[in-house]
């Protein structure tokens, strides 16, 4: 297996499973470093539907039956782009078949499922097979840089985290029913769905860990229109939190599918002793800057320079990425790793803190009290 | 009385003083329709310091002991501009003179003197003397106009009110020891100073009451110099506050002195149910507006054009206004309401409501849970 | 004469007249280390509303015959508010009474008038009386820092200079012909109103000497309505020019009253070798700067800290000033100058520059070639 | 030749060749309704080089010899990434062995070898052989909003075009020689690079010709460090003109290479009768609108929306597109035309037009005099 082109399936072929179809296209023209990949099956229910993608992203087959692809000895590293209700059965599945895993986040829909996953993640560390959890606006260049200047020290010690991630597409109370919409299929809302990465965010580039959740949620529109008349909308449209961390940090959280003329917007301010940085994922090749050097303003940094992260491999300077090119990023990353025999990360144990966190915003939420964490979350799995 | 020029008393020539003696001295070159004011006196505690500041900024006399003045027969109207924890007693005793008062904001250090301030306005208002708090933000143009689109529906309901008053002066550690960073002079650190504008905000841009809180506050820099060395800070440099309103909002609220970057930055963003506004102090001549009328997009809008609030007062189209104009609106607004019998706004309830959110964040964030406030507040005074 | 105040007397009281008025009541009580002043009399043709103007402006007194108020010998400076073609008359009497004179921009409308005031200019000066031309925005307080880090080499030698002055109160064909768009009254339309601005920015900025134009203009509304019908526009709309200059920098230089969407735009970017400068006049608190120090980007600063140009004269960081706050710094460096026995800036040979350089843009548009500028143009006057 | 896919030949792999693979390489996957292609040979001079980057790029096959490729039965596609002084040959080889050309912008780098090419597409055309000029950033999906308002009438007729194309990567003298610096090699500097491009957009949004053309050019650093010792630079590094064209616009150009803080800021303002349009490519996702519905103010649009151009083959709103989608965009284009048997946009004959105006520009500069155009260029071929 040294030498040939790892053999990657992705299960499911909507939204991600075509952002991801397109990294795995494009990871070798841009990273022709990292191992090679081949594309050997896209999955998904419909089996016309899914020989039609496959065909359109460049895949070798594709197949309706996760599992049986599972079985196959040309696939190397499974890419699990399902709704979170499924990603426990088929990440661990696929972990326990020797497969190399990467699945989207949230890492799961509660925190059972993935307490679970990360014992099954460990259990095939132990055996070299590799996991990781799709957090791919780690691989945003411009927060990556953000990580290397808080960790180089250039804003001192973190004290204050703003985070926000704001879109509208539910700001139209007539806008229908989905399953995104029901507790059972999606978990949670916005909260699993936006804050997920937020709080990712939040230990990526603090390396804090969250001790304590203040937290309030909101469903705004509380019935939509369904097939068959008005349905009851059983997650949250918004929420709010105040996150404290064992690093002295206190983070704001602010989250909503509701915030009319937010198309997209993660926003993120970090405040340190001698500095800060912003972002917003709306602009995501920017990345703003204050500290001793910038003339007592904020510096608007355009992160496509040499040196910054990933854009090397890019175009020269000035010309911008798009958002995909995060799981272009995201591919490298874990082909890297798996080539180099370290642990890929965001590992599931990251995945399980983030879910502890959200868990924690609900039932702060829900009693209306301040929630305490224990630090060592992942060391008791 | 009914044609001389009102006498107006400013109490305190510091950083307030200074604004509030430009306004007094400007108001009838912008706004020529209000009653006539004489800037008649200038009060301060040091003869030397107030005598020097009354010539600079245009009063005819100054004085030391403002109880005095309460008893001259030409001022007619006492601006107070003196530290929080001497409100209650001079804007009393001003309004038990008979005189009109200018309180400057937040309306008191503590619950019991906001209350007894309501007392004594109520008492004086029935007798024709008027009252009214220093929150100037609501004469900042954009923040008018932003409230006239609100009250109009062209947002629609509120749901969400994002509130950050974020400065960085007390950023640096090693920044001195003041009567600011005491508990027993200030009352509150960010909370009374920043919050109360932000608070207000809240009310004015909604028309809601806050019906619950919940809060943490922080005190990142525990001790400063002092002339004697180290003191403890016994205010708080940052809060952050959940609130939900009687109007169904939720709003975000955060302030600190320690965001590094952020010289004086009062941003607020506004989701409603067909749009949003947006604002920030640092560019106070602008709101964002996005509504059905915006091609999808949000509009960065100059609120200096005819018919916007305030500014036919002043220059042409895209001459922009400073911080400072604010307070000549106030003046003029005031100067209206006394001239028309009315009683200006925002009134001592509306500084005592402000209070009782910002007791509420205290009490929430001592408590680690939730405050529910009653929503007749004022009322029960 | 030595320790009374200076008397002033502001001639015109419209836009302008109402600006300077605002200048001179307030900068005592910002500047209280300049000379101090007397607001003796405002003059205008209309006794009764130049009397009601005086009256809400704060000035002593009102008059309508400007020669008579130049015998008075309360007065000591003549602030000249007045449209364009008639600066000279006044100007130049008003100096030869021995009278300092701030005269508005631009200088004259035509090339022989200015020569003729720099005459009189320099024959007054000879007598220790001052004369300075208000081009006020040298007293913007972020162009005032750009110039000083021009002056400090921290862009290094300036390469390229981007000018652009747009509005866009004439985009509507409908809009009435005033006397501004009259040739014989106004001299020029964009070209002398926002052209002269941003030639005076380019040499205060840089120091240099414009040495050749090639330039356009061009009326892109033939005709307005008038009071008897449609009338002819005799000036330009708009103006576009390219400037060499003796210092080695190309400048490009538009100008526009009919650029919809841009109230009042004055932008200027300046490209060194090493960095680079740019502001917004709808902006005028923020300064935007590349250089080494930038991380490669571009800070937006607040220029309202503690040692910028003005500004503490005025409140704390963030604090942002208005657009009239330029005429408060105009008086108050003139008024130093006077107290110093210092020639103010800039001199009316300044303003004989720009209108050279606004003949030499006229006279490139008519004969669609370059014309070259001798460089020693006030020399020769 | 009907159901078989296309194949194409890419000539050139560097910066060039390698946006054009991966346009070739997604054009499928994102746009599955045009003719599917076949990505059959990547060409370049050095054999070990081109098969490593058709291997990272996903070529079948590599070839050194451009010429034998042309006979190849299975190659439908020329797409020429050369540098411009090879573009004439290879283009009209292609054409003439009854291949469709994407020739890379500019058209060449001289007028008559234009206009051989337009004359060889003439004839191809009448053969059915396509071609077009790779002005890629009509594809930006906000241009090509921008296009769509102007067309439909919603800012109204035009009448100011700003453009200006600024990069700062020759900013520092002691940047190396290249053959981008060399007359023989480069044809120009900054003119054939970046002014190719804005003025396409110029003649692209308005549909206007140019008429008369008032330039200068400059070149700030003379000579560079070659391999040899220091060479002269004979190109420019900036350029600046103004435009007059057919539709009674005028349009202010400005570009460069030295403009320090500027990576690639192709920026561009249309100012029209009833409102204006804004773009900058270094936010290439946003269009900035003012027009009778946006408040007064400036709209920033996300052009990600539906029904936006482009944008419904990518992702849901407010998820950003990068710089190389509009090679997508433009394989997209060329194979629909293809497809449809109609002839692709922009035409050679456009590139055509746009050398002629920088053909002007350069005669203008030197000359130090308005040139004028005649109007029907393509015509006179």
């Amino acid at each position: 297996m040294s030498t040939r082109p790892l053999g990657v399936a992705v299960i499911g072929h909507s939204f991600m499973g075509k952002a991801h179809s397109h990294a795995w296209r494009s990871v070798g023209a841009f990273f022709p470093d990292v191992p090679a990949v081949r594309q050997a099956v896209l999955v998904g229910r419909d089996a016309a539907r899914v020989a039609a993608a496959a065909t359109a992203y460049g895949w070798e087959s594709s197949a309706t039956d996760w599992r049986e692809v599972l079985t196959r000895d040309d696939v190397d590293l499974v890419d699990v782009c399902l709704p979170g209700h499924l990603h426990a059965e088929v990440a661990e599945a696929a972990l326990a078949a020797g497969k190399h895993v990467l699945c989207e986040k949230p890492l799961a829909n509660d925190l059972a499922e993935a307490e679970s996953m990360v014992r099954s993640a460990r259990l095939a560390r132990s055996a070299g097979v590799r996991s990781t959890v799709g957090f791919n606006y780690r691989r945003v260049p411009a927060l990556a840089l953000a990580r290397e200047l808080v960790a180089s020290g250039q804003i001192g010690a973190v004290r204050e985290v703003r985070l926000a991630y704001l879109q509208d597409w539910l700001t139209d109370a007539a806008a229908p029913m989905t399953w995104r919409l029901r507790r059972e299929t999606a978990g949670s809302g916005a909260l699993g769905d936006l804050a997920s990465h937020a709080v990712d965010q939040l230990r990526f580039l603090t390396g804090h860990e969250v001790t304590s959740v203040s937290a309030t949620t909101r469903t705004f529109v509380a019935q939509r229109p369904g097939p068959d008349g008005p349905e009851p909308v059983t997650v949250d449209d918004a929420a709010w939190a105040t996150l404290e961390t064992d690093g002295g940090a206190v983070s704001s959280l602010e989250v909503s599918r509701v915030a009319a003329g937010r198309r997209n917007s993660l926003t993120i301010e970090v405040y340190g002793e001698h500095g800060s940085l912003g972002f917003d994922l709306e602009r995501l090749n920017e990345l703003r800057v204050h500290d001793r050097d910038t003339h007592g303003g904020t510096a608007t940094v355009l992160v496509t320079d040499p040196g910054h992260p990933y854009v090397d491999a890019w175009w020269p300077p000035g010309h911008v990425l798009g958002w995909e090119h995060t799981f272009v990023h995201q591919a490298a990353d874990l082909l890297r790793a798996i080539g180099d025999g370290t642990d890929p990360t965001p590992s599931f144990e990251d995945g399980l803190e983030v879910q502890r966190v959200l868990s924690a915003v609900e039932q702060s939420a829900a009693d209306g009290r301040r929630v305490v964490l224990s630090p060592a979350a992942a060391a008791a799995v």
